[in-house]
């Protein structure tokens, strides 16, 4: 992150406050502080009101903190965490409800000075997080083509007679060995009936030599999540497979092509489930067509059914689009890519083809 | 984890309910979740009373939990989940504070039926968990010894030449490849200089051929955590950098040999301590002796200067015993073993000599 972007981001959460009629912010989510600040350590907060901008950490990291955090004052906090904080909140303050915990709320509440009220502020930070600055964008790109080339490497090698296990650690390994902080969620690889699990764990079961394979995975770099999927077949597939392969492939096109800022949410999902339900495979789309990924792999906005009427893409929004059509028993197949919206459509992070490919 | 195990974890979370006057507990830490129940996915609760035992999860999970979970009466949750869980709490209801979010807390108590009242129930699950059975200690030897013969393979191609990173990568590799779920913690690789703080991170900086290198790492393994620390040579040290390796050597036996049920965790600590402290180096060992280690790497109970009179070891504790010296800008040493508390001493885990290697 540049002092430039960090600036930038306490300059809108400023804002957001302004507007919001809190006197300060407390913000302990850590992807949210790292986000505000750069930090990467384990423990550290910020308190940002409109005109000031405080970071604390303890003393394992007020070296590093000095090296990575720029445009906030520092301070070090010592065993009383909760009663450091307390003492430097003001007014209205508000904190991430979603994220502290009933015991760190009454700490804080009984250590504060007369005066400060805690609030309850939502999810402020992630708010601001849902759209990418460029930093973000170019940061996300590069995780996206390590995660491609990771499987790429492992294609090569062909994927019959391995294990799901196997296939999914030398996957993961592929990705460190390229310069991965690690997977940025537990990679699926998932063959044949297994396959119509969305959330498949990798077994030590081998991949036969005519089956599809759902293969999940992302890679997390300099603080940034991938997330894409491809659903290889392990040799010549039967026509049913064939069949649902392709539906899946057009679904995800015709989303794909309705991605644009402004787009509404749950519009961008329909283009891909009436093509589904269509074909008499609406019950085997369990799932939302896709999710915000940026510094953690499940953000917002959400491409679903149950998103509200307006809720709409913008321009910088990061968004996996990945139908997917499960045969309990028999097979899955799910196609995503991560894609940036941008006002005339949508960038697509990933280079992979896909047509089916034969590994 | 056996169906012996399970029913032994629940009665004797409904014995604490009884003693604590709560009417159910709402478990929703996931770990202590998985402790009950020996559910593993990612989403599920459970609601104990002293008479019933329920555990909730989403459909995504209903079939794992089918036959994961023995002894509980199994219930799917839908999208709203608080009010799910919210209607079958009753009388004096106790939730985990520490975890439990603000905001789910709000929801919970928006929901819950007339009469019932959410009270901060603490750590009750993590008091259990401080006492492993049998099965947890045969888990966590397991871990241990996969760590060690992982490391071993490390050292015997030497670190001398090789980037700090690298070397930290093929150590966690090396224990996925034996069966690890993964490192149970970020591995410390740390060279000279670097080795003086703590909590290092591994750089890509190639170790030099006379220098202490700190390597900290463990393997999770069937949910269970190891932790250990040695400090190799990778080549002739000097003079000094001896001294303090034995010293830190010495502390840690001396802490070792007074490990034992009922002994006080202070006294255990002060014994390292001292003899630091006579050797002039009292200041250079900034953190506490030692850690609960369990399904997390962190637990209670805690081996430290800071705990209170009556914090005593129980059988059953598994703690880490890990001093160590660092002098800023020369160098680091860490001695660590996790060992199990019994009525007799401690058992070792680690079978990894402590004598100084060259590696």
């Amino acid at each position: 992150m540049s002092d430039h972007d960090a600036s930038a981001r306490a300059d809108r959460l400023a804002e957001a406050l302004r507007e919001s009629e809190l006197d300060c912010l407390l913000v302990t989510q850590m992807v949210n502080v790292r986000y505000l600040t750069g930090f990467t350590g384990s423990n550290g907060a910020c308190i940002v009101t409109p005109d000031e901008r405080l970071f604390l950490t303890d003393f394992r990291y007020v070296e590093q903190a000095g090296e990575q955090v720029k445009g906030f004052e520092q301070l070090a906090i010592g065993r009383d965490m909760a009663g450091d904080l307390a003492k430097r909140l003001k007014g209205q303050a508000g904190f991430e409800d979603a994220h502290l915990s009933v015991r760190q709320q009454g700490k804080l509440a009984d250590k504060a000075p007369d005066g400060v009220e805690l609030v309850a502020a939502g999810d402020l930070v992630e708010g601001l997080r849902q759209v990418k600055d460029r930093g973000e964008l170019r940061r996300m790109a590069a995780a996206a083509e390590l995660a491609t080339a990771a499987l790429e490497e492992v294609l090569e090698r062909g994927v019959a007679g391995r294990t799901e296990r196997a296939v999914a650690l030398e996957l993961e390994q592929a990705m460190r060995e390229r310069g991965a902080e690690g997977p940025s969620f537990p990679s699926i690889v998932a063959t044949g009936p297994h396959g119509a699990l969305p959330h498949a764990e990798p077994r030590d079961v081998e991949i036969g030599s005519a089956e599809l394979v759902v293969i999940d995975w992302g890679a997390r770099l300099d603080g940034y999540c991938s997330d894409c999927t491809r659903t290889v077949a392990s040799g010549k597939i039967d026509e049913e497979a064939r069949e649902v392969y392709e539906l899946v492939r057009r679904a995800q096109a015709a989303a794909l092509a309705v991605v644009r800022a402004g787009a509404q949410c749950r519009a961008v999902d329909a283009e891909a489930r009436q093509m589904i339900e269509e074909a008499g495979h609406g019950e085997r789309f369990g799932h939302g067509l896709g999710h915000g990924v940026g510094m953690e792999v499940h953000e917002e906005p959400r491409l679903s059914q149950r998103a509200d009427e307006d809720e709409v893409l913008a321009a910088g929004n990061v968004v996996s689009v990945e139908p997917g059509v499960y045969l309990p028993g028999r097979l899955g197949v799910r196609i995503e890519d991560l894609v940036a919206v941008t006002d005339e459509g949508a960038d697509v992070f990933t280079s992979r083809p896909k047509e089916l490919v034969i590994a």
